[in-house]
């Protein structure tokens, strides 16, 4: 599948998601996650309200048919169907007259951005309000409204899908997406639409690392995951959480908890490799679900991949971060760049030389130039050199990569070669393919 | 306190100290110690001539009661009444005629500064000599002078000053002085005060450590000391040399020998924070006593701090390092900042996590906000988070402040809250109290 | 002898090798070590062709005796007495008249240098060739030529020259410079004339580590030296290629495959203090026969010291790199920054302070200034306190002068003078005299 192709299906997926009211629990993260179970075999999992998860528990589903505002006229001022924004999310059913005094401790509006709807949310303190833009909170004059919100709160179950891509070794890479946004396109509708076509990919070729894709509520659903599969936890050895990958800004990469992990290292070689701007973050406790898969009862080796990050765009948890911010070429570059990472990783191994001592004559295996006296070797020739010369067992691809500064592709088809050759051989070969 | 009057109250007690003429044994030295002695609680330490200490031996005590030179015409050309500095520290008693061509060679001025009279000393060279403006020097066109100086050189003792304030813990928190140099006041009468104000405090207050207060002659006082507390030299963790702390300059500190030990980081922090302009010097082996401190045969992590350094401004060893020179705005800026450091030592301790498997739900503790979807956490519940993330046992609130960015005394502060909530418990905990 | 008689007798042995057709076999390389022999009592070795030497084979003997291309009015228009770089190296016998289509296979020449003839061999692939001048080849219209080339290629020997100096110590320091190039000065006449007279010199002086000089063919006489001398390999500490040290270049150096060994910092610390510039270039596993020796199986320390680094300049590899292209002055400043190199090396030492609580009293062993006052140590002075703060066994000399900034030789100084006063002792002292 060619770039732009990719891209527009991406897009596309994105379209079919938009619309819909996510949140936390309920429906709309069930009918969303039936939408992506079309491209990849998602399992369900379905956990009870009411369950202790560590220190949290699940909490009541939410689900919402409607919800309005009426003036004295009894016109709708504010409208649930026009945009999903409008609702403070997890709002608590209400229907009555509200004096406007008492509506505005209820209304949430963005005074520097007027005509856009920020997204709220009150998942953990029972409430209801509207988001409404500037423009509209400034027309509202009248002194009592009519005030509707046809929702529900009550025992239910909290909502993900995984789906696990089985490689030849158990060890996991982890691919995590919170999926509870509603309609709101980079943030994170992007990650969901770029890790959708990486699973369905990876579903097709064969990998090393088996590959675990998660698509979960923010927070809670990581914590409720990470809970339930405490005792396999141990078996992912690197992670992504993918969010706010749509947009035109330059990749950023928040490094993990270790700050040098492999996963991190790998990602550096291939932003640096790209001749593209782009920015490295330092960990911090707070931002996507990395700050659980790095609490230091689990301390995973997650990293989050954006272009611009959250919360340094201006459209961030706006209703402007909609269809038309998000950019087909943009998700197509950033799942290109996601899947260069992974493979990084899934090919990152480590060999031995069979010849230590010296170099083997590679002119008479034909894999050296036979005329002396040129000024360079070629890269190719020098790939070779490097690979032969660290291959100490103690040494990875990406180590070699990063020390010599030729590109781990090609550090990589070197390494075959000499395989070929019967130069060299992998350490404790596990028996897996390739990732191609 | 307010800064203003404690800057003052510092100015005070240099200027009570300022006329005496202090050498490294004798009268003057003991006075001024008499002077410390109304302020805390002091204990004198008299060690007589001849005491083999390591490599070297306590001197004979030097006494001064007056000293001149007069001219052809019985004129008092210089007088050590004028100056305490005219006198070249140590100098043998004397009483001729000297003719001018021997006279000379006891005689120092600085050309460079014709007003200014020099500091100069004859500790380990029985010798004598006066110390005169260059003016002076170009005046004296008489072929002979006499030559008077009443001191003594005899058996005697060697005096100190020691405090030690009784912390929760034996170990130990170093503050040194030398205190040996007649009328100069930032080298070093502005140690001697703001070292004798932090003493008075920490006295009042609880604190974690034990801290050791030393006002001894240079070289031969710390020598002295360390020789005759060898068995306890081990309790002391850090220590800090106090110097120059009274002149309008930037803040210098000379880090220890290791170069990375905790004081050097707390420092580091501590200035960090001020936003003001500072410097960090490399260990060197010249100096002050720090130099004893960190001999190999005892390699203590003791640093120095100061505003300008010793022999970097023009005043440094001559009679314009007055009372004129050092302010007591400087004064109270370099006592609050080495009250600082004091503190992020004393409160740099480390914690667990008790609930280390995904973030608590601070929330439900009132310790986080509860509305969903802006755009940052504010510092302090960023703090906590920090906290939290980082309480594996292994890492200290220094660590954690300085990997985070965020001020010690937030993250301090955010571990209180986190340690009211029973969501962090200290490694090791010692049986002590706050320092407030 | 002083410099620029020291740079005119290693120009002088230059001009003597200038002439001879060097290879990697044959009676060339062997008068070449005839010469030399003439100035260290080199041993030569004479290894038969067919030889297994690890995953090699010594090759055939190439001798050469004339070698013309004949135009159709029987005009010389290549020939070997011209310069010996007009026969591609290692050329096979050939005479018969060649089609030019078939002759222009067999031509190399530098259309970006008209006037320049290009040295090519070929070694490993049977072959005959000629290297000419651009303008040469543009020249050669006739349809027909005949080309005469009077070698021979048949079981012989490969010959190296080698050199051992004895020092105190089994430890050895390697010497290697190629020595299979043709009339080629920078590359390598100038590094066989500079090591020959560093090898006089430390004949003549005593030293701590054995010295062993090799002057091999490229690649094959470093496997070939490897193998033979496989189980002393562990002997060499440290080594330098040197190659290309003639020309008015800024001295650069390849740094081991380790990065930071001893030989690394000796180096930078001798550089640096020339206050000229220079260039520290990482290793790489391309280059000289540093390729070899840093081989995984051996990862001997050995660094590659030279001006312009082959290949960075135009002459590299071609008839420019001639007589004029070297000078005297430049390979007397390579010598004396090779030698300076290896004193560093040969005098780093480590001692024990004797006094190591506080300092000794230098003032009573005339050590140190006795009157105090003044505003900073002498360089001397200081040079001893940082060798006796850092003499705790485990800091070298060379630790000492990085870490204080005094150059090496103050510090090897100071230590001789605490030495002399029984402050400090070496550790482990073995029995050697001093290198002068």
């Amino acid at each position: 599948m060619d770039s732009p192709e990719l891209g527009n299906n991406i897009y596309s997926l994105i379209e079919a998601l938009y619309p819909i009211c996510r949140s936390i629990t309920g429906d709309g993260f069930r009918r969303s996650m039936d939408i992506l179970k079309k491209y990849v075999p998602l399992e369900l999992h379905e956990i009870a309200s009411g369950t202790q998860v560590f220190d949290w528990v699940v909490p009541k589903e939410w689900n919402i048919r409607d919800a309005w505002i009426k003036n004295s006229q009894g016109d709708k001022v504010v409208d649930f169907q026009q945009s999903n924004l409008h609702l403070l999310n997890y709002s608590l059913p209400v229907h009555r007259k509200v004096p406007m005094d008492e509506l505005k401790e209820h209304l949430y509006s963005l005074p520097e951005q007027e005509d856009w709807i920020p997204y709220r949310t009150s998942y953990y303190k029972e409430y209801w309000g509207f988001c409404v833009t500037h423009r509209q909170l400034q027309s509202m004059t009248d002194s009592e409204y009519e005030v509707m919100i046809d929702s529900s709160l009550e025992n239910g179950h909290l909502t993900y899908g995984e789906f696990l891509i089985k490689g030849e070794s158990e060890d996991e890479f982890l691919i995590s997406c919170h999926s509870c946004h509603p309609s709101l396109c980079n943030d994170n509708l992007s990650g969901m639409g770029v890790a959708t076509y990486l699973a369905k990919h990876l579903s097709q070729v064969n990998t090393r690392y088996s590959y675990r894709f998660l698509f979960i509520p923010g927070t809670i659903g990581s914590i409720t995951w990470l809970c339930l599969n405490e005792k396999n936890v141990k078996r992912i050895k690197h992670g992504l959480v993918i969010a706010c990958v749509g947009d035109p800004g330059i990749m950023h990469y928040k490094k993990t908890r270790d700050g040098n992990a492999e996963l991190d290292r790998a990602v550096q070689h291939v932003l640096k490799n790209t001749g593209e701007n782009y920015k490295l973050l330092e960990f911090s406790p707070y931002g996507y679900d990395e700050r659980q898969y790095a609490s230091p009862g689990f301390n995973l080796n997650v990293g989050n991949i954006s272009r611009t990050p959250h919360g340094q765009f201006a459209e961030y948890h706006t209703s402007a971060d909609n269809l038309d911010f998000v950019k087909a070429e943009c998700l197509a570059d950033s799942y290109a760049k996601c899947l260069k990472i992974i493979q990084v990783i899934d090919q990152n191994r480590k060999y031995v030389n069979l010849n230590p001592k010296c170099e083997p004559q590679l002119g008479k295996r034909d894999l050296y130039t036979l005329h002396g006296g040129r000024k360079d070797a070629n890269n190719f020739e020098l790939a070779m050199l490097w690979v032969l010369n660290m291959s100490d067992g103690q040494s990875s691809l990406l180590d070699i990569a990063d020390r010599s500064g030729v590109e781990f592709i090609t550090i990589q088809k070197a390494t075959e070669a000499l395989q070929g050759a019967a130069l060299i051989t992998e350490v404790d070969e596990p028996k897996y393919r390739c990732l191609s």
